[in-house]
Parts: C-alpha cells; structure tokens; sequence
C-alpha cells in the first residue's frame, strides 16, 4: 500500500515540473538560460537542472549557440503528428495556397482551444496589411473572424463561458457587448461566414467560414484578412466561403 | 543522502516513461487506444494509465472522437516554437513558395539530426512525382539531395559514421559504395549543390542546396525532387542554389 501511494506522488510532481518547463517557453521567450527558465517556470534552478538533462537526451529540448536552451527538433517532430495541427495544416495546405495566390492577401487557418483561437497556419500575403497572429499563437474568440466562426459553432456551455467577459479591448472598434456579440454569432450561423471589422486592428478587416469535419462539425475556420476599405465583406465572404467548403470535402478522407 | 538518491532515481523513470509515451506516436499509428499506446511504448497498461490523466490535462495528448489517443494541440503549440522546426519553416517559407510556383515540382527544406535527414516543410508540385517524404519524417542522409548536402557539410566523425553503414538500398540506383558516397560530398562541397538520381525511387531526380546559418556554417538545405528525365539536374541546380542562397540571407536576421 505504502509503495502504491509513494510511486503516485512520486509520478504527480516529477511529470508536472517536466511540463512546467516545456510550458515556459513561449513566442517572447523561445530561447532561454538555465536561470532564465527556472524564473519562468517557477520552479528552482537545481530542479530544472536535474531535469534538463533527460529532456535533452530525448530531444524535447536543445542547447542553441549561446548555451541557451530551446524547444528541440525531436518533439516538432512528434508534435508534428498532432491531428488538430499539423495533420490539419498539410490538408488544408493547397486551398489556402489557392486562397493566397488568388487573393495576395492574409489567409489564416484556426482551431477552437477551450475558449481561445489556436492559429495552425497563417500565409502572410505579399503587401498585404500586417496582422497580430503567429502559427501556434492564441487570440480571444470573440475579437477575430475565426474566433466568431469557431464560437458560434461551439458548445452552449462554451459560448455562456465566452460571452461572460471580460473581453479585452483591441481597437475602439473591438466588441464587447455581450448581447452584440450574441447577434453576431447568429449571423455567422446564419449566413455561413463571420466578418471581424476593425476589432484587433483599425486598419484590418476579417471574413472568416467554418471547416467541417467528417462528423459534421466545425473543427476548424479558415480567414481572409485585408487592409480596411479595400474591398467589402460580401465579396470576400464568396472566396472565403467557396475555399472552406473545398477544405471540408478534403477533410472527409481525413483523420482529423 | 538517502533523500538525493532516492529523489534522482524518481526523476529518472517517471519523466522517462512520460517521454516513452510520447515517442510511441509515429506516422503510421497518429492514435492509439490505450492498450496499443502501451505495447508501442513497451510500458505496461497501469502505468500508462496513470500517466495519461496529466499528460492530457496539460494538452500534450488528446482524446479523439474514438476514445483513441493523440498528440495534443498544446503540445503542438509549444513545438511550434522549436527553432530549428517551425522558425526556420517560416522564414524560409516565402522562398520555398516563390520556387514551388516557378517549377510546379516538390520543394523540400531538412535539417540534419545526427545521421538523418528530418524533412521541416514539403510543398508538393500540382501533378509532381510522388515523394516519400513527410514533415517530422526522417530519412537516410545519403539517400536524398538534402541529405547529402547536410552530410557534406557535417562534421567529420558525422561523416564518418554515415559512410560506415548499413545502407538501406531502395532503388537497384541507391549508392551504397562508401568511396563512391564520399566523392559525393566532394562534389557537392565543390559545386555547392548535391544530385540524388532515382536512389529514393526511381522516377525521381533531386537536386539540393545548402542553407546557411548566421554564423555561417549549414544549418539546413533546400530541394527540388523532379520527374526522372524531365529535365536536367544542372537546369535545377540553377534554380535550387538562387533559392538556399536568398534563404541563407534571410536567415541573418533570425535566431535560427
């Protein structure tokens, strides 16, 4: 019995601290010393330091040029064989690359992660308008195109969790009405697309539409992202709308 | 001193098993029930069990529709952040686009990692010659074009203990003769780019070229994979070596 709970306690704290680590480095931070990592993990030097030798013989980790520690090649790798991310990418990959060559503006690719916006793939348009989002990095719901489109498909209970605030205000523009959002999201169900209007950025506006899964469900949403007063939301809404369709047909020999 | 002891060695296989877990994902088995997930690990049913509740709380894995297991999206999120993964795929992204455009073949970017060759980014050609390739896959070092340039530049005992063998020969055209590989890399050192005639299969010709890093040494290489006879490897390498050599300057400014 002793030895039961004593290998429980023992499996607990060693996985958490192990997680606490890879947790610390972040797109601010994606290289970091001994010191560095330990102040952002919180936990202490001698604990990293014990650590940090498993986690580079595997490969989760690596030593960069200046003795700085970073993410290692070998978890990309097993990363790489996440379904939501990368197996969604490369099978999206051709009709977003369709969607940039014939628009030459942002197109994003995103997934819904509790109640925050997960970017799988973003293809930064020559001269388009410059955008806040990095593959990998999260955003508010309710603020981005591919937000509204991914909550307005959510689960009630995530949608009430969303909408309960606080919101963050981007731009004067950014809503956070709680029952303006509400609308916006039964017009995204509505009309099959979401616009974010100057919401993140005063000189951006977003069309986003759903991708839907071999189950039916949305799984994820695809954007266009363009400079404000260029051109209207409708006709965007058309090649946004024609490219997530393409997507979803593509989605049905999929695994995702 | 009890304590310190007993506390390394309940470092040890906790953090290792975890790491066991997550190395029994590959290519071929994405997700896994939990009975599989156990005998591809080697660990037994309970102590996987009792490790998943963390693993999957902290979003490292994930239950698909099934009831299987899979590579989270956190997990993914974190990776996305592994410079030499996702940070050099997007700075050498714009390139690898501008390529693939121009010839409408497959374009590919590696790294070495210790004698293989990991495949970072393949874009496939509308109507090219089917690749083996995968992103997060591996590869022989001196099999492919990437390859080659990558063991080219590498470091001696690198060199050494590729050449020393097993070759896996996949096509009647796979060079396996240790002198023949080394005048090789020779060439590839002399002429800057590395030719892989149908040794991967045998409707496919590719060339390579060498990515280099801020402090000037090859940090990854650039490939074209073409159709066996459709054109020239010197008419690629042309095309191949403008692209690496652009990539190579837009590495300057990167922490890669």
């Amino acid at each position: 019995m002793t030895r039961r709970r004593g290998s429980e306690s023992a499996t607990g704290p060693v996985l958490g601290r192990a997680l606490q680590i890879l947790g610390a480095f972040s797109a601010s931070c994606p290289e970091m010393t001994l010191s560095e990592l330990s102040r952002r993990s919180g936990l202490p030097v001698s604990t990293v330091h014990r650590m940090l030798g498993e986690l580079i013989a595997w490969g989760a980790l690596e030593r960069g040029d200046k003795g700085c520690y970073r993410v290692g090649l070998r978890l990309w790798e097993v990363a790489a064989l996440a379904p939501r991310g990368q197996g969604l990418r490369e099978r999206a990959l051709p009709f977003l690359e369709d969607l940039s060559q014939i628009t030459r503006e942002n197109v994003q690719l995103a997934v819904r992660e509790g109640t925050e916006v997960v970017f799988v793939e973003r293809i930064a348009g020559s001269g388009a308008v410059p955008v806040l989002t990095r593959v990998g990095g999260r955003f508010a719901l309710t603020a981005t195109g591919v937000g509204l489109v991914l909550l307005a498909h959510a689960p009630d209970e995530v949608q009430e969790q969303a909408l309960a605030g606080p919101f963050e205000r981007f731009t004067p523009c950014t809503v956070t009405d709680p029952r303006e959002l509400r609308r916006m999201l039964a017009e995204a169900r509505t009309h099959g697309y979401a616009v974010s209007d100057r919401q993140v950025t005063m000189d951006a506006l977003s069309v986003a539409a759903p991708v839907h899964g071999r189950g039916g469900g949305v799984i994820a949403a695809v954007s266009l992202v363009v400079r404000h007063g260029s051109t209207s939301a409708h006709a965007l809404a058309r090649l946004v709308c024609t490219s997530a369709r393409a997507t979803s047909r593509a989605m049905i020999t999929s695994q995702v």
